[in-house]
């Protein structure tokens, strides 16, 4: 494939400035309130979008070089394949995170449940339709990560 | 942003060679099983996946053009914002499918829910990790189409 020209739809605004800040490892819940200010050209896209209660925000880890095939989460200390992983060291550096949309003004989302940098590019918003029932889910070895820590 | 080098991590194997075939508008399940083939340079990021039920799989609508800011999706007969639907002309061809594995051989994933088309590059491959409460989900223009339709 050859390259292909992504261009941010909006930026992020959150609190966190240094990956350091962003809560990690076994456990946690991201709690953070953000915005999402999507670009003036892009708003109309935006239509009907309040109606949602959550979003899939796909967004460019854009201070992350390099991936690593596999790697040791802040949530265990075995290691794990980048794919069964949420690291930023990613073959295609892009992210995603579900948020619950918290309210809209014009062209700005505020969302609560930010994982991502201050100024971070996002790429794509999409509308989250449904969810996999939990006794369907079985979550690999962070389910028995935790089961090891609680041990 | 500049353009960005995206690589092919592997393609889906799918039974759709035409968007026509895959199934669309209200109620639409998809439960059509498929293979992700990872290129063999990437196998070692799969390590350990297999204890994952779900994927979120991230691919590229290689064979979509252009982009639409609104637009009236199969599922309704009213217009929404591109970022309130699935739709594939979106400013970035950005696809996000979550799968439920059902076996690893080597690097060949077999899942089911695709509703990509055969050959679609993949970019990404993430575990599925929580799910949003069905009582905390709401479902915007498309809850009201359904209900639309069953008056």
């Amino acid at each position: 494939m050859t390259k292909i020209e992504l261009k941010p739809i909006g930026f992020v605004h959150s609190d966190y400035t240094d990956t350091k800040q962003i809560p990690k490892g076994l456990g946690t819940k991201h709690e953070a309130e953000g915005m999402i200010e999507v670009l003036p050209e892009f708003e109309a896209g935006l239509k009907d979008i309040e109606g949602f209660s959550h979003l899939f925000v796909i967004w460019l880890f854009d201070r992350s070089q390099g991936f690593e095939l596999a790697g040791t989460p802040p949530s265990d200390n075995r290691e794990h394949g980048v794919f069964a992983t949420r690291s930023p060291r990613r073959p295609n550096p892009i992210g995603l995170t579900v948020v619950r949309l918290v309210g809209r003004e014009g062209r700005r989302l505020r969302v609560r449940g930010v994982d991502m940098l201050d100024n971070t590019p996002v790429l794509d918003i999409k509308p989250y339709l449904s969810s996999v029932a939990d006794n369907e889910l079985r979550r690999g070895w962070l389910a028995e990560a935790e089961a090891r820590q609680k041990a």
